[in-house]
């Protein structure tokens, strides 16, 4: 079936075309949602959480990758660890699905007792057998500056790099010491990649998105770009540099248009960048006035926005005063479940320090206009009429880039 | 794959003897839906909706054929076009499915714009590219006498023998003169070939639906005509012939039981005929009595009513005042949507001219009889204790007809 | 396609450890849940229901079985007798599922006429047709005290040897001197063999079934017994010879532990035993207590409890005063359908004579107890991280013997 797989597979990729989108099969097909699965989602680091998530040892939440459900614990030597939710015994699921806190690991089913680390501990009536060959399996886990990445690969690939690259943005934004506001689950009736392609340019963003384009310069490209634009960017850029440049907060994104990424040639899965808020915006708010106290190091709301994002699953946004992290999981081939996540700082207040109702539309809008773009384009790619077409290279440079590494990394993962 | 499906579907089809119901795979294997999509529905003319419906210049409706949605859609020159629901760009579903009204179809994306011949005539940010290499998609469409059929085959068999087979019955009711004055969607749990079946006899009506027979002589055959029913049919047919045969309205089928159709043989798929109603009896109601105003030609309510039908998705019956047509769209091995239509003259007014409790009832009951025995005859074929079942000579010569133009086209298709 | 199915098989049997549960694919891959309905479901004796449901010549009622639809009717000679709910014209269902009474299986679509043992006794405009051809498709049914069992293999095993030994336990139940007090469908997300699973042990009952334990020592096994209890049971043993064996009441399963089930080695697919009850406990009842008159030829409620189970689909626990039967059927590799039925004495009167709510809940929370437990299992068996692990030979010894009785019948099964 694998020969079979990989045969159908090299008939599909042969088809791509780069600069243009990708053919029908891999937005429907069954065995190529389950390549993507097995050659991109089992073998990557996916985003599972933050440690705010799980503040207190025993702390736990759960992730549902494909077939498997992970347990996200911070263990009682306070270390984040991710391990299968599955007992060794007869295979029961150990916690029902969400997030709790326990000491102890305890199957249901007949009592087979883990502790934080997956150890087996007790397990009555089972005279004969070594405990220690009965640990929960485990899976990779890394944590960057309140973030946490797991990966079911065995072995995972190096996540240094990703570490390096983003931890110098994200530290000041202080996910470690925040909390969650709110936490919004959807169910997206389309192909995990749609969801990507639509996140990778902002052409669609004036018609789209009201609420986006008055806090962000994205959507002007090198084709579009006024000097009245080129001009407000290039003043936000210098305020930001004079300001900024010793603490470390300065714009890194000094352009219209979105920072490029992913770079499919170098297989690079992660980046952030600082970038310019549109004058006059210091959230990414309705009214881009501050929604909550300040994050993390920040002592001046005037700070642009944080922006991170890795393949294959997570993307934030962060404004001096809250973060927006939206976490990727497919369900299918036309289905991708998307959590999104707000955060404060931890020590603001709900009613006091912030309110949901001025907090949220801004990301919660957005998202919504395009999930529902992403369904739409779903329906169309399922059509036997549908058949690629032509990116644009102004503004879709990034999609592009996003279904080279796509199909990359597939044809890699395949082969290998 | 194509092999393997032929290879079974040969099979199959050796296994089915003439005379007798299908063979179970017929009514619920996945391979053979695929094939009757494939050699049937995507080869054949496929009935879209009326005129009347695209009333206006942009007016447009869609159609979801398998996994292709279809835009009908009334050009600025007056002619009904059918165009590919999907974007050139990224293949985005354009118009949401429905109806609606306007002069350019524009993709909700990235604003890729279509004139109503599907024309690309804008797309922003696309400086390269060349527009004529981008318009919509068509699909074949004709009109007869206010009906529109449509064909995915390319090229598309003859439409030309249906037209002037039908013309002349469809044109005195007027449809392309008439209105919409109730529409109601279906969906039943059964093949599409089941709810043929069931249309083509009446074998099941004396005990499924009282108010039809009534109505109608269908319902008796060659072997259980009286003398005084053969008396009455004559009299009607004299009758019709004296008054009606100057003007074309004349009662064309003249026998008890259903008129011949299709023509396996002969590769008829269309069919139309002038039926007499029972004495007394002016319009298919509860009563039998008119319950709107005269349609197209009639200045007289006595005109029996007029009959057309085309595989594999049609079949209407319209009475002097009103008409009533049937599309069908397979929705799975196990699930047929059926939209029902009722049509008057377009000057009629609602409350004034017709009430819907008056006008709906006869065919609203007849067709839910229709598909609650589909489904339950759905629920038997699925058994493994099913096996074909032989048809009655006098009774369901037109079920064995539909079953052997089904087997001949399958087969021609698969093997073309 | 077989070949390919014997292969898989074969492939996956291999991978079978006795002693250690089964591997991931038999819990969910859809080819070997088709195969465990060719091999099992179809070849063995599956409980139908229970003769006092039937009580009237006429009455029926109806077992979904994979595709097939079964009537179970009792004929106007007083025989139950079990006939496919297929008409042998045109395949339709004959009647709807669930039950009734009828003196005739008249068909809702043409009005063919089956009498209650299956003969074509009237087709109305069928004038060349053999009727002594089309009866309907009969199924192998069996009674034993009251139990009915029907089998779709042609031919079906013997079943004399199950009768034999069952009918001296059931006989003085009286089941088919019984009525249905209540009956509860239940879907269960989880393979039908977890369902088995859980059944053939008590090792989960001390923190799942907190009613169960109370009045059962099942959950004593050879590791844990103490000598209070070896003694407690001893004593109930002696009780149970000394006022019962002339009665042929005497408790058969005279340990802790469970009353071993099934014989893999010796094909035993059938048992049934009493038990001792816990002392001062008469019934399975929250407390204890009787719930209902007797039953049977009990004139003494200090009989303890009479235990049946039959594979793949039927177990059934009885006191002194009512009867608790449960009936399974696969729906899928995901989802298997349980009937849980209490029975009282034909006379007992509702309200008089027995309350539901006195005399449903311990085996309606203990079920549903289970149920839940299963559904978990599921999760957790479907992920890429389970793998067999090791049964307590204490107190899962008779899920291996489930275990290694499936697998050697599924062999066969497809070897035949």
């Amino acid at each position: 079936m694998k020969q079979g797989l990989q045969g159908e597979l090299a008939h599909h990729l042969a088809a791509y075309r780069p600069g243009w989108s990708l053919p029908r099969p891999f937005y429907r097909d069954a065995a190529i949602y389950r390549a993507d699965i097995e050659q991109i989602w089992r073998r990557g680091w996916l985003f599972a959480g933050h440690s705010c998530e799980l503040r207190n040892p025993g702390d736990w939440l759960t992730l549902q990758v494909d077939t498997d459900s992970i347990i996200v614990i911070r263990g009682e030597d306070g270390a984040v660890r991710a391990l299968h939710n599955v007992c060794r015994h007869r295979g029961s699921q150990l916690v029902a699905p969400g997030r709790g806190s326990s000491k102890r690991i305890v199957c249901p089913y007949h009592q087979w007792t883990y502790d934080t680390g997956g150890a087996l501990t007790f397990c009555r009536g089972m005279h004969e057998i070594d405990k220690s060959q009965f640990s929960l399996k485990k899976v990779h886990c890394e944590t960057v500056e309140g973030l946490i990445f797991i990966s079911l690969a065995d072995p995972a690939p190096p996540f240094g790099p990703a570490r390096e690259l983003m931890a110098p943005f994200l530290r000041p934004q202080g996910f470690a010491r925040a909390k969650v506001a709110k936490q919004v689950d959807y169910e997206i009736a389309a192909n995990w990649k749609l969801v990507w392609e639509n996140n990778r340019e902002c052409f669609h963003c004036n018609v789209n998105h009201p609420q986006y384009i008055k806090a962000n310069w994205d959507h002007y490209n090198a084709d579009d770009t006024s000097a009245d634009v080129k001009a407000a960017i290039s003043r936000a850029v210098a305020h930001s540099e004079a300001k900024w440049a010793s603490a470390g907060l300065a714009v890194s994104h000094r352009d219209t248009g979105m920072t490029q990424f992913p770079d499919a040639e170098r297989g690079i899965w992660y980046s952030a960048n600082r970038t310019a808020l549109v004058e006059g915006w210091v959230s990414e708010s309705m009214d881009g006035k501050q929604v909550s106290t300040l994050m993390g190091d920040y002592r001046d709301p005037d700070v642009g926005t944080v922006r991170a994002r890795t393949l294959p699953n997570f993307w934030n946004h962060s404004s001096c005063d809250h973060g927006v992290s939206t976490l990727l999981l497919p369900a299918g081939p036309y289905k991708t479940l998307a959590r999104v996540t707000w955060l404060v700082d931890e020590k603001a207040l709900e009613g006091r320090d912030y309110q949901l109702d001025k907090l949220m539309p801004f990301w919660q809008l957005t998202s919504e206009q395009d999930w529902a773009i992403c369904e739409r384009q779903q329906r169309g790619v399922e059509s036997s009429a549908y058949e690629p077409g032509p990116y644009s290279k102004y503004k879709e440079y990034n999609v592009d880039a996003f279904v080279r590494w796509y199909v990359k990394t597939l044809a890699a993962g395949a082969s290998a």
